[in-house]
């Protein structure tokens, strides 16, 4: 080995993870999947079926959507010369320019209404701080179908997601809904010159208060102040149900797509009751930025974390795949920011990881037993669903005990003595590999 | 939504995936989904703990290892202008660098042995062809120690691989063992000038054939012909027990090296043995490079796919961790090729994906019920265990049949009737949302 290229002489590379990039030890990794694990079946068990795409798109198709996230996007190179086969590549910033592409691509052999749910990481180059990662795993569900899309699934969408925010752990969260629609009507009601420039503004109610949106609508867009107050009273209703209806009748405005807007969202609220779920709050005050969204909107808010923004949001959008089809592609859809959420959960303590490893049971390797006869009760017993780990060497019984104490494992098998024992109770008692059946 | 910036006018943008970047539907995707699951429960059942490490890693990590691997890496950029806290990153090509950097990393934290197991995506800027990809999907398990590790790991390792293998669908495959230790020990007994060289040529046999490996060690490297003979002769051993014992010694070669390799090789082959794998074969010609593996490897043929290469291999080495820590880190591990594996199995259609979705009930929407009678039966449902959709409109009954018979769906409910009808053997019969239990 004298000419091992990288020999203990040379100067140590640094082993450190990359900031932004997180990176989990096995006992918060066993966290994470098991919770995930948990969303895929839940995704499964409404219908909505995995895809996977590559987690490289060639650039032109990332950037066909626009906007800010344009700077953040991250691509390929080589490093070293290539064949010159490669096309302009870069890493996925989301899941749903994946979805619009992969839709347009397979479009002959999907079967629409097409459920899908996608479990996946995304790459942003931001500047890494609480709650924003480079590398995140997002959980996405979508349904996209032709022509028309039925209301039902603006209800199912964010009912499901609502559930994987529970199994991801979260407890005291607000699943806020809106539509597009209302705001939409309300701005042709009082034939506002520029609605979208108005909307832009009215998003920013949260952040700036109504007093400095009010001055820019007024200075900036040229609406009238009694045009004002009634849109900042618009988006100032909120209801935990159908109340919100008479409230925005009350301000009087009449158009065609407002009363859609209405009707749409009590809907989707009316479902939310049905269903018992406490988090949902209508707030009109909710639009999702302008150009992608039409209808229902969705955004959820971790109360006692607010600071990280939204942990999940979506809606409905009319026209997913426009830039690779020539089709007309309805779909409504939500994506749950898994990293967000699990990143701070671990963060909080409130995952607090124990298991090192997943074996249940450790078989002690004494010297008057034979290694078969040792395996030969491991493969039994992992037959019948345990996780199984005979100790790798005939060594002191003390060192091997401590061995499962440390990785947390919780049974020992003395196969000697026909006896086990639960490290966590201190008991102990005839072990029979028959019915041995502990978890 | 006039200026909406994606119109329809706009030109369409090719939405085909990249090659060499596999892409899998739905029902593609739960047949990889369900044998993934199936293999990350074997690796857990044995003990082997995910870890997740970030798919980037520093340039400089991933080159340290050097190699041809090199020109294949791909590099991260930026589509903007960064920020400037960017490192030079790159995407990983194995799971092994990845674990070599983490355990120097953690150091502290593990408790060893360190059992981890890593199915995961890597990149390789390849030019893709049959069995190639661009992104592929490994399976790995290695077993990290502290000075020494017990030699039942290299027993342990294979034979959970060679059940990875068998989990993933291949029934015809061979598992080779060898031990470098064997080789190396022969050519010190024989006192051979360039032990490395040599071994390099010797590599080659299985391609170049043994007359050309003779000539090649004779003229350039000089090795006389009885050695010659005696080494391809060694090479050239192979048997399914232990036998190969008797065959080395047949040859007369004495060195204690040579030694500790037969009886490291005789424990490995008489486990397999014992634990009745019929694919394990004891090949000496294998060598797996020379730099990396010290002991025992592996190397797994698929015998009806001969020109794909290995789709498993791995090996023991000494020293993962050299190049970030001042520790004797030995270790034992190998890879299982997925992506390989399952895109042969596809597109030899030995897999045939029948479902487009994991739904196994379809309730029929009829308008004589309640949606929310119907989300309940749903809701029932699914809290045992099904996947279930409410049909998503109140159409007429055959449209709603034929969707679920399109998706392959086998169970239809009529709540109407109290009947659900099986569509694969077109049975009909009475329906109780209490006592339903079909898969």
């Amino acid at each position: 080995m004298t000419d091992k290229p990288n020999s203990r002489r040379n100067p140590l590379v640094r082993p450190n993870p990359i900031s932004g990039f997180p990176e989990y030890s096995p006992e918060v990794c066993l966290e994470l999947h098991q919770r995930l694990q948990a969303v895929a079946k839940l995704f499964a068990s409404h219908g909505y079926t995995p895809i996977q795409t590559p987690i490289v798109e060639r650039l032109e198709i990332l950037q066909a959507k626009g906007g800010d996230v344009d700077k953040e996007i991250y691509t390929l190179g080589r490093a070293a010369q290539s064949d010159g086969t490669d096309a302009e590549l870069a890493l996925r910033y989301d899941l749903t320019v994946p979805l619009a592409r992969y839709v347009a691509a397979h479009f002959g052999e999907i079967t629409f209404p097409f459920k899908r749910s996608h479990i996946g990481d995304c790459w942003r180059g931001e500047r890494p701080q609480d709650g924003r990662y480079r590398q995140f795993k997002q959980a996405d569900i979508d349904v996209i179908s032709i022509n028309t899309l039925p209301l039902s699934f603006d209800a199912d969408i964010p009912l499901i997601a609502n559930e994987a925010i529970r199994t991801m752990g979260v407890t005291d969260h607000v699943f806020r809904v809106s539509n597009r629609k209302i705001l939409s009507g309300a701005l042709s009601a009082l034939n506002v010159a520029k609605p979208q420039a108005v909307t832009r503004v009215l998003d920013k109610l949260e952040k700036i208060g109504r007093a400095e949106v009010a001055r820019l609508l007024a200075d900036n867009l040229g609406v009238s102040s009694t045009d004002c107050d009634l849109l900042l009273s618009l988006a100032q209703i909120t209801s935990h149900d159908t109340e919100f209806t008479e409230q925005v009748r009350a301000l009087n405005l009449k158009h065609d797509l407002l009363d859609v807007g209405l009707r749409e969202l009590e809907y989707v609220v009316s479902r939310a009751q049905a269903s018992g779920a406490s988090e949902f709050l209508v707030d009109l005050s909710i639009t999702r930025g302008f150009d992608y969204y039409t209808g229902t909107v969705y955004e959820v808010q971790w109360r006692s974390q607010p600071h990280l923004g939204s942990i999940a949001a979506g809606g409905r959008y009319d026209d997913l795949s426009s830039n690779y089809i020539r089709k007309r592609l309805p779909g409504v859809g939500m994506s749950v920011g898994i990293s967000r959420i699990f990143g701070k959960l671990v963060q909080t303590s409130a995952i607090a990881p124990s298991k090192k490893t997943t074996t249940d049971v450790l078989i002690v390797w004494d010297r008057a037993s034979s290694e078969k006869s040792l395996q030969d009760i491991a493969r039994q017993l992992r037959a019948r669903g345990q996780c199984v780990e005979v100790y790798h060497s005939a060594t002191k019984l003390a060192k091997q005990v401590q061995y499962a104490d440390r990785k947390g494992i919780r049974f020992v098998v003395f196969p000697r003595f026909n006896e086990f024992k639960d490290l966590r109770t201190g008991d102990q008692a005839l072990f029979n590999v028959e019915t041995f059946n502990q978890k």
